[in-house]
């Protein structure tokens, strides 16, 4: 049997710690880790990035199509090259992100989503994704304190904000196996923590 | 029963002459004419086009996905507003162009670029559309007399060029009744003179 590698997703609301626990949990898994995010990870698709986080008034159908895009190019540039050649790969956020963001938030069919994500990935899954979740009005509080890294989403109302937790926490409901839901109120070491398990649980299991 | 204003699209390989006829055919039309053209025609698409045409190794799923996304907001933005006031919409490129690039030319199964034209453009369908039709060694020939306006598909094998006017062929036999194949190796009198007949036809039988 062909042997590939891990793929890991990191999902949550603005605010949640993707970034920093994607990065701890990639410095504790060792040097065959390749850290990548979405939109983006590639030269194309970073360009893609930069103008879907620059442009106002872009229509929740046009952003889904738009970080379809970036993510057809990034898993067939960089996601599966690196999975064949057995790599871990750990991605911020990837197809849980457009049922939250476009789904949820954007007011877009699920299914259509459904049916986009799968012509844009080929079908490739993650293995294990981890949505840190958190209300929202603690993770905007967070990202104001910082006020690194900012963006056009960060500027929504909180109740669009409140619909990307609730799209998250139904893409664990749906799929319980591969979505672990992690509390990201909780210190970083803890989060941290309970990543490392789920992710020991996950090897197990395999 | 609502009014609405007339959709024509130009479609054609490269140096068929798409853009010198579409603004004659507005000129022609009067006033109540809006130019547009695809990937482009609003600041967002616009800047999907620039970052299409500039990208060296994006995929044809990427490049499908990304002028999906340009359409997306051109249609809602631009092309049915200006349908909804009654305006003709005269627009360089539309659906057929997805079907002969990244569908004949880029191997994309066409069931699946039909679905993703409807999921874009919201089941909008042009009334009327030109395949301005030439074999494509002599549109090579006459973009590099006038050297103007280039991009990547240009410097593209001539076998990539003649799969694009196949598409075109196959878009118009599929549909007949919209379609029409205008005979671009003609003088741009004789070619103009076409257009004006069909759009005639097409008023009268309204």
């Amino acid at each position: 049997m062909a042997q590939r590698g891990i793929f890991i997703t990191f999902e949550g609301v603005e605010g949640a710690g993707k970034t920093t626990q994607a990065e701890r949990l990639a410095d504790a898994l060792g040097p065959n880790v390749v850290r990548t995010r979405e939109p983006g990870g590639t030269p194309i698709s970073e360009r893609i990035r930069d103008l879907f986080f620059a442009s106002e008034g872009i229509t929740p159908m046009t952003e889904l199509l738009l970080i379809a895009a970036a993510r057809a190019q990034h898993v067939d540039e960089l996601i599966h090259p690196a999975l064949k050649a057995n790599k871990i790969v750990i991605c911020d956020r990837f197809i849980d992100a457009s049922v939250a963001y476009q789904g949820y938030r954007g007011g877009i069919d699920l299914e259509l989503i459904q049916q986009l994500n799968h012509t844009a990935t080929s079908g490739l899954m993650p293995d294990l994704t981890f949505v840190l979740d958190l209300p929202p009005e603690i993770g905007i509080q967070r990202q104001q304190d910082s006020a690194t890294d900012r963006n056009r989403l960060d500027n929504e109302p909180l109740e669009s904000h409140r619909k990307v937790r609730e799209g998250y926490l139904f893409a664990a409901r749906s799929d319980p196996h591969r979505v672990k839901v992690i509390d990201a109120t909780q210190s970083p070491d803890a989060v941290h923590a309970d990543l490392l398990a789920e992710y020991q649980r996950f090897i197990l299991s395999r």
